[in-house]
């Protein structure tokens, strides 16, 4: 792996933040206005003392951010819609106190509300179907069946479709996972492969560690099959604690992880690489599982390469790699995947006992479709559209939602993580916001300790219209309300 | 409900069989040969003293055995083609231990078998492609993705495709079942249906009740669960012993219970109506949940109407009905259901922990071909077909298998279970024929307690081509060696 498409360290991130933090204040203070010159890579360097490439990358991660752009031959220039967003939450701390989890009945009545088809789903984290390539998926799927009018129909094996597994080996280089097709069992959609690979690798009474907060999706699957959570701290810029998940497993206090490093839902954060080698190690060296869901590990926000997998650094086989594509190319595809590693008997097993076969048209489809170049030039333009409408929505919720509000600023992902003032009681506002025909996520959903009662998760991705802008200002209302009353 | 249309009692059912017995014997005597007139029902009735229905119904089982047919006002005649076919088997006994259930090793094994594309698939339970409306589905598949481009990229929601949900509310009522759209829940086929409903109305430790012999991939979920079996008493003609469930029931025994009413999967027998109604109430008396898996139910050998399914006599809600499409229209569509009666929450809230979405596009080509007359069309000449490869199965077990053969006669299904002398091991004619590219269901999977060793169960759907008759010449051949060696 060559040193220039290497993941940055914690330590560089922190520097990279700090020249970009210099000159988003400039900007703040009114010092440099929209339209301004900022000062040149090599002068900052100077100024700060810090290498060209620190500066290069800051100042790349204020493009991403919106606040800057590149104009050729002439430099970086302060955008004429720089827009104002939020200051960031806090980290969260860790409780090494394994809990039961409890969310399943507020995730269902949540479900429940975005199952009107007139509301608007800020609750949900699914892609508006017209970010989708969903012409060329459909004219794939009718040519498959056209062309092999009786595949379709036969049961697939449990494995799953065989050149599918091949383009997902292919794919995976790129997230630094070296996996054979014969490594890799396809499922249906990444919920099916984090609850096989849960089955395959604990059992109930066991403990894993997950992040706080974490996704409801992966905490209700806990509390299904009975296995106890511990909240570790998580940093909604570097992400999970990995100190605090070494001393869990030092102590035998945990059975394995469960942990998503590229975009936590809801934080939006990326673990640095040498967080994720040293996630890997500590894993691998108690021997537990550590199960990765990396569903949106491709909508990364930089324009860099995707970031690598914790799957990247496993060497000996107790990463339980996860994902789909139904982020990237369509929900209704329902087609997922899992590298178990050593736990691979056991998730084939699972997968037979309780859904031993996939539809073999959709997965036939996917695969023509990643053997296509488009799929790149989608996702270049999915990220990008992404990260204007969380930019859109972040800004949206610095001008409507009470003065006090933080959001985080996330790297990749669909969604943007809101603190309203300590007390605020995000699940009355769920229940007021669903009156209305609009749904959040309250965010006591992302933790099995009752944390968060003061957050909501917001979906970014779907159409960035008016009717979206106005949900926004209806929560801001309600959310006001509350707090004044 | 009408008489007329009721199934026959146990008590019955035996005089019909009394009845055809007789008939058969003369056949198999000589006494009657093919192209002989058999004698009219009237004379019949006389000769055995039994009533006129009674001869009516024992000729229309040897019509549906393929033994005799009629001849418009002619009357009944034995077939030229008539075929000779081994002696069932005898009725399994119960026991009233409960067993940890341990079959998935072998589970696996077979699918690796069945993984291979030169492989006869006698071991599966697979309809042949050229059976299923397979250009049909696709053309309402294409039809589906054109007028809708968007609808099949969306998440579906918890309870599945509305209007699929009301189609089979419809198909339903040809069960006896009064089910309506709002209580039913589509799944990803069949055996996910079964898994949420013991996840929904079990616990782990809890003991069943299930047949014996029963299908292994019911076993399987229940090693996977954790939930322990007790094997009831089957009649190859009747099914299983409504008493014996209910003694276990009064003593506190069992939890709830698994069964296939309909063609146990591998007895191909039918419940008579009155021990359906018995088994339902005994169920609900004691308020525990009875899991019926009738994917089979539409694939009755007479000419009559389907048979009625357990939830038929389900008034307490303590039935959960599962059922799939895989068996009659495709398995490529990966659509099943469950009507979970009073378990209806727990069962949605299981489904969005383990797998919330299902395809859309499918279940909505699902409907559209369910809201066709051609549905029933299919199943009549699907019907037909079945019914006769498995007589022609049957007949080459007669012909090529061991003497002391026996095999079931069965009433609907596609399979046919096929008993070899005592001693006989299954499982080393299975990796046997395996080596020769040809598989079967070693009978050790249709147990917790190592019963059936000396049993296969062969597929019967396949393609009923010379090579199908070639592969059942190779069983019969190692088994021969087997038993002189």
């Amino acid at each position: 792996m060559p040193d220039d498409v290497a993941s940055p360290t914690a330590d560089q991130l922190r520097l990279y933040d700090q020249v970009a933090g210099h000159i988003a204040r400039l900007v703040e203070q009114g010092t440099l206005r929209p339209g301004d010159r900022i000062p040149s890579v090599r002068r900052m360097s100077g100024q700060m003392s810090v290498s060209l490439s620190t500066v290069t990358h800051a100042y790349r991660l204020l493009e991403s951010r919106g606040l800057i752009e590149a104009r050729p031959k002439s430099g970086y220039f302060v955008r004429d819609t720089a827009i104002r967003v939020p200051p960031p939450p806090k980290a969260s701390r860790s409780n090494i106190r394994p809990l039961r989890v409890n969310v399943s009945q507020l995730s269902r009545r949540l479900h429940d509300v975005l199952a009107s088809p007139e509301v608007i789903k800020l609750g949900a984290v699914v892609p508006d179907v017209e970010l989708l390539p969903m012409q060329r998926i459909n004219r794939l799927l009718m040519q498959t069946l056209q062309r092999f009018p009786e595949m379709g129909h036969r049961y697939d094996i449990p494995m799953g479709h065989a050149p599918l597994r091949h383009e997902i080996a292919r794919r995976m280089i790129d997230a630094g996972a070296e996996v054979a097709p014969d490594e890799i069992v396809t499922t249906t959609g990444a919920s099916e492969a984090v609850y096989l690979a849960l089955h395959a690798a604990l059992r109930p009474g066991d403990t894993v560690a997950v992040e706080s907060p974490s996704y409801f999706g992966i905490l209700e699957k806990l509390e299904t099959t009975g296995i106890r959570a511990i909240e570790v701290a998580c940093d909604p810029e570097v992400g999970v604690d990995v100190d605090a998940i070494e001393r869990l497993a030092q102590e035998g206090r945990i059975q394995g992880a469960v942990v998503v490093a590229n975009f936590n839902n809801p934080l939006g954060c990326r673990m640095p690489d040498d967080a994720k080698r040293r996630l890997v190690e500590v894993m691998c060296q108690h021997q537990l599982p550590l199960i990765e869901d990396d569903i949106f590990g491709e909508l990364h926000f930089d324009s860099g390469m995707r970031p690598k997998a914790l799957k990247a650094f496993d060497r000996d086989g107790f990463v339980l790699y996860c994902s789909s594509f139904s982020k990237t190319i369509s929900p209704g595809l329902r087609v997922g995947w899992c590298a178990p590693g050593v736990y691979q008997d056991r998730f084939v097993q699972a997968k037979i006992a309780i859904n031993p076969a996939g539809s073999i048209a959709m997965q036939a489809a996917a695969a023509k479709y990643l053997e296509t170049a488009g799929y790149d030039l989608h996702l270049r333009r999915l990220r990008r559209t992404l990260h204007e409408r969380t930019r859109k929505v972040a800004s949206s919720v610095y001008e409507y939602f009470p003065e006090e509000t933080r959001a985080t600023a996330p790297q990749g992902g669909q969604v943007l993580w809101v603190e309203l003032p300590r007390g605020f009681d995000s699940v009355q506002l769920f229940e007021e916001a669903a009156q209305r025909n609009i749904s959040v996520a309250p965010g006591v959903l992302f933790s099995p300790g009752d944390r968060f009662r003061n957050f909501v998760r917001l979906n970014c991705a779907i159409q960035s219209s008016e009717r979206v802008e106005q949900a926004i200002i209806e929560l801001g209302r309600l959310a006001k309300r509350q707090l004044t009353t």
